[in-house]
């Protein structure tokens, strides 16, 4: 077999087999073809596609690449979730201590942030003492113990996407369905897990940017999951503004804090009742979603999701006076107030921007290699849909640098004000099940 | 400026601007961009194709990225040609003396042959001692002085078409009319002639595979040689059998001899009257195409062509007894006749197969470094439109080698042959001038 004789054939429409696929996964991995070939043949999937099976095949050999985490002797449903990223998404740290609550197992493998989105492992290390990476026989003594854990990948998960990801960053081949579907699917089948929710985000500060593509997409994935046998299901939520009043690592843990404990802002609040009822159900728990939304209502009245929380971090070696006191996680030197010039209701916060913002005040990576600050970071006191006065505060931006003005800037020229009143958006478009 | 940028840009149909086609061709040269990044940009000019003018800028800049040789010192118009290459072509060896008889300079860079195809360096070197390297001094003053040179490149001429073809052969990157035009324009440019005459060739046997492609890649380098100043013209020729009768290295320099003094096969002959014709109108020694098609004949019936050829290879250290007697060139060990199982008319001679056929004998190679057999290759005997009886000889295999069966039984499958009489084919199917 040649990797030309495969460029060729996709480039020419045809679809690739899967010792075809294999070869190509193992050979890029193994590093036996070069990336020039690799990224010519990622060009050539950008404009031809891949088709449901093909991309099945593709995420199959990738997951397989790496080592497969296998959770079968842990007994039950587990459960994972996967975000396709977006400005202030806490979602992880209040979903998955609630769905834990009612005994269904969560293992969850997360990352760090890069850019303008953050990341799960960088907000649980503002819990001082937190340890976000478990090796295998931790993680799933965990998963087995306290029914739930969150961790950074162990051992080597999926070889080939990291190999194809940094590819695809820097030869524009990114935006491609079955390049992305089977990046997010080889690395969570990797994980082991028997049901998995999607929340696949749409919007100008999210990789889709309108709800068919976010349909297709999420619509690709659960089709690509039921042939490799997982119950995967998927949300599509809005990204035209941040998730949330928070950005920025600790601000987001004290609202994924508050949250539990019933004190959440709507949307997010809205957002994790819903996405918490459909993995009850992929869980087995309730019945259909209203119940199991009805149930997760429960377990934040009545502080069960909260417990949840804080056996996890105490698990991980987290000292969880932090999450039982807030006031202790350490200040910003500065928080400065972004100030509204105009009177009106907030029509749009540009999301890209403000997550640009809150990397400019500390709270992001812009290299891999980058250091955070875990108190860094924007609040925002005005939400789309709310009224705003001229003079009144925009939103708060937590900071220890020096040079904020740029930052500043950015929040100011993220938000967009009009005359008209603005409906508050709905946080979820669609729920998409097989 | 980024290379992913100018990826982005071109894979979402946009067009790429001088500053930016500088910083690639330049940055590939200087081994700054990585061939991954330069193989998806070619993938993504596949898909999307380049403009005239874009095409333009990227053949000038590939010129401008080694050596440019300069002829302007040489009086009076400097004219080149180039055949985009087929089995038994020939050409370079009769048509340029004939048209360097008339005073008309002939300053020609040519290649050696790689797979099915011959190179004119590789038949030169038949003659015995003819050095096929000149250095650039030596080449101008060979054409100042005889008035045609033939030589390999001298000197580092457009180091980025070397790269880039290297890397399109092996990233399925080949078949796209910009990337084929700016590949020939380019080294054709910098070799520093005034007039070039593209012979395009189509068929089975050759890169277009019909009329309607081959005329939009000569059409389209004319555009790009006119943008650059040169006066380019192009004839369209049929490659659905080889040309002439003669494949493979000294047979072929014998051929073209015989083309010289009147005797060459019909086919071969008229594509030296036209094409010469033509040239001599790019020379002004012509008023028009007839009229130089006529000085032409005249040249081959008063021996100045002759004459001219062996100036050339006296001038470059052949021994011109071997043109003066052909008889002389080292005969194949084996001369094996093909035999005809079917009674007809030849329908096709597929000239791949042939050209493959040839290299399995000795007369090309397999890889650049392979050795060549000069006195191997075929001699057609029978060509489209001519009648054989089964039992009689198709064709002569030339060959050193023990094993000719493959390359006979390959010989043999190559003639398509039929019961109804077929018209023998025109050689050129268009002439093409601004």
């Amino acid at each position: 077999m040649r990797m030309v004789d495969l460029i060729e054939k996709k480039k020419a429409g045809g679809t690739l087999g899967r010792e075809e696929i294999s070869y190509f996964v193992r050979g890029l991995v193994k590093e036996e073809i070069p990336l020039y070939q690799a990224s010519a043949l990622l060009m050539a999937i950008v404009f031809r596609g891949m088709g449901e099976e093909e991309t099945a095949i593709l995420t199959e050999e990738m997951m397989k690449s790496g080592d497969v985490i296998d959770l079968t002797d842990i007994p039950g449903i587990k459960l994972d979730k996967h975000s396709t990223g977006g400005v202030g998404d806490k979602t992880s740290l209040s979903l998955m201590p609630l769905v834990a609550s009612f005994g269904v197992k969560v293992a969850k493998m997360s990352g760090r942030g890069l850019g303008h989105t953050g990341g799960t492992l960088d907000k649980m290390e503002s819990v001082p003492g937190t340890d976000v990476y478990l090796s295998e026989a931790s993680f799933k003594e965990q998963v087995r113990k306290v029914g739930i854990a969150i961790s950074g990948q162990t051992g080597e998960i999926d070889p080939a996407d990291k190999k194809l990801y940094a590819l695809r960053d820097v030869t524009s081949t990114v935006e491609s369905i079955p390049l992305i579907a089977s990046s997010i699917m080889s690395k969570k089948l990797a994980s082991g897990s028997d049901a998995i929710l999607l929340d696949v985000k749409y919007g100008r500060g999210a990789f889709m940017k309108d709800l068919p593509s976010a349909r297709y997409l999420a619509d690709f994935m659960i089709k690509i999951g039921r042939r490799l046998g997982r119950d995967v299901r998927a949300i599509i939520s809005t990204m035209d503004e941040p998730l949330g009043r928070a950005v920025g690592n600790s601000l987001e843990v004290v609202e994924a804090i508050d949250t539990l404990k019933g004190r959440g802002p709507s949307d997010f609040t809205e957002l994790v009742e819903r996405a918490g009822g459909i993995l009850l159900v992929q869980g087995k728990v309730a019945f259909d979603e209203e119940e199991g939304r009805k149930l997760i209502k429960k377990a934040i009245a009545d502080g069960s999701g909260y417990r949840k929380l804080i056996e996890l971090f105490a698990a991980q070696g987290g000292d969880v006076s932090y999450i039982e006191n807030p006031g202790k996680f350490p200040k910003a030197k500065s928080v400065l107030p972004v100030i509204s010039t105009k009177s009106g209701y907030v029509e749009r916060i540009d999301g890209l921007a403000i997550g640009h913002a809150a990397m400019l005040l500390g709270a992001g990576r812009e290299e891999v290699s980058s250091p955070i600050d875990h108190s860094a970071g924007i609040v925002l006191e005005r939400k789309v849909g709310e009224r705003v006065e001229a003079g009144e505060v925009l939103a708060y931006a937590h900071t220890d640098k020096e040079d904020s003005g740029p930052a500043l800037r950015e929040i100011l020229s993220s938000y967009q004000i009009g005359a008209k009143e603005v409906l508050s958006p709905a946080i979820i478009a669609e729920y998409i099940h097989p």
